[in-house]
């Protein structure tokens, strides 16, 4: 594969392994199915896949899109390349789960290609708990971890680097969650080609279900009251506040006249805010406040 | 008053005002009482007056800041001015109301001063009902038109035109409710000079618990199920998108370093998400969705 006609390629691909995800995510979930809700504008289409009322999963989309532009000056500007036009496939997703215990996931790879030849691939996976349990942490990065260095030790340390910066709350001065890993403008070079980048995203995407369906099957029976509900929602008010305010993906979906259901399917059911929340010093929540910070080194936790 | 000393009379009126919407705002709900909350950065102070769990008023706050700065090239991009230094002073305030019967309302003064000897005010109000009331509406309107008429009658017509552009959601292509009235860049001119324009502001931030204590005392007891509670989550859900996507007020607080507790008491106790979520036409909420348009010439409601 090579050239201008990769977009397409990668799309087909990308469109499959969408529907791996949602059969796989069905199997971890165990009572909800996905709604497949396809959509079409006069640049590109897309397939919304959305979930909703499961046994683990409370609302969930996976959205694989193909979308063809012209390159604006507010993309020339967000992109920092000059071109004519450009194509972009990708996948992303997000589960907002029932329990508190068990986290929000988000994932996302996507592959650009430009009328002048120029392509990459962006991407990333993070976890966004509710309740911080460093050993699941541990696990998370440990798996992104060995995924990475398939293809580049170097790739790790860096996308873990990038993921602390990139979920990151400002106005909080909180970390999202407990990171990932995130990465964008992924050019072929001469160490690494388009193939192996292309696989690096797929094994990313493939990894992502699993992951999620062994951490949800561990925790989904665990027992919860009303005061853990309740910082539950709180918490998933943060997760709005990031996504409308900094995400990327939703700025560029917007300025690309996307598809405003499918955008913001990455919103929770219900969230919720309070003036000056505070938790008690040593509780389970003071302490998950405690770890959402960057340049924690996750791996080291067992 | 003139120069560089009315940036400090201007924020000794406004907090006086604060203190008599809070008390305003207390009869109108007849059950919960406001707490003050100030705080001191090294640019600036404030006194956040905080509301909750109510009568009528589920959430809400009555914001007073008085903020000195460097101005940065952000600013300069944002305001389109250049100074070397800023002084802003201003009233801010939204309700969330327990009922979906009751209206959201918010309202904004503020007096910008530059070193440059530049000054002008800013400011606006208005109201995003869950369910629209035609008359309510009309008599809101009604009412700002004739505090503007006291100053300048080609005031209100611009500036209910300003409202139906700035409370706007793009994404949703909705406005954000009824609207009402917005503007900027209000300088002292040959027509109207500082004192009138002050006094203009000030007029507003009264008129303003008024205007909601009207109204909630007319519909605070009218009852509601459990599907209208759910429209009202989903209406928020649109409040939270308009206020972290396109509101210039909480832009410019977070690029000011502002106090985002403060910033953030603009957002309600609770909202939803759904993905598609629709409604049987001729159902109020249908005909809700009707008139969230720009350009209805509400007055005529009688």
């Amino acid at each position: 594969m090579n050239g201008k006609s990769n977009v397409e390629e990668v799309a087909k691909i990308y469109s499959g392994i969408q529907a791996e995800i949602c059969r796989s995510l069905e199997q971890a979930d165990g009572k909800a199915f996905f709604r497949e809700d396809r959509w079409e504008k006069e640049n590109g289409y897309g397939i919304t896949c959305v979930i909703d009322h499961g046994d683990a999963i409370e609302k969930g989309g996976v959205n694989f899109s193909f979308v063809n532009g012209a390159f604006t000056p507010q993309l020339e500007n967000i992109l920092g390349e000059k071109a004519n036009s450009y194509s972009v496939t990708g996948i992303s997703s997000i589960m907002h789960p029932v329990s508190p215990h068990l986290p929000i996931i988000h994932m996302n790879v996507r592959y650009f290609s430009l009328d002048n030849g120029t392509q990459w691939f962006g991407g990333g996976i993070d976890l966004t708990p509710h309740y911080i349990d460093v050993h699941e942490a541990g696990h998370f990065h440990r798996q992104l971890k060995q995924i990475c260095d398939k293809y580049d030790t170097g790739f790790y340390p860096q996308f873990k680097q990038w993921a602390d910066d990139y979920f990151f709350i400002p106005h909080r001065n909180e970390t999202r969650g407990v990171g990932g890993i995130f990465f964008d403008r992924l050019k072929p070079n001469g160490s690494i080609n388009f193939e192996q980048l292309l696989a690096f995203t797929m094994d990313i995407s493939r990894a992502y279900p699993a992951l999620y369906g062994s951490i949800a099957q561990g925790k989904k029976r665990k027992q919860y009251g009303a005061s853990q509900k309740k910082w539950q929602e709180l918490r998933r008010g943060r997760y709005v506040e990031f996504n409308l305010i900094y995400d990327r993906g939703t700025k560029f979906g917007f300025d690309s006249n996307g598809n405003a259901e499918s955008i913001l399917i990455s919103l929770p059911a219900t969230a919720a805010w309070e003036y000056k929340n505070e938790v008690p010093p040593g509780s389970a929540e003071y302490e998950t406040l405690q770890l959402l910070r960057k340049n924690i080194d996750w791996i080291k936790f067992q």
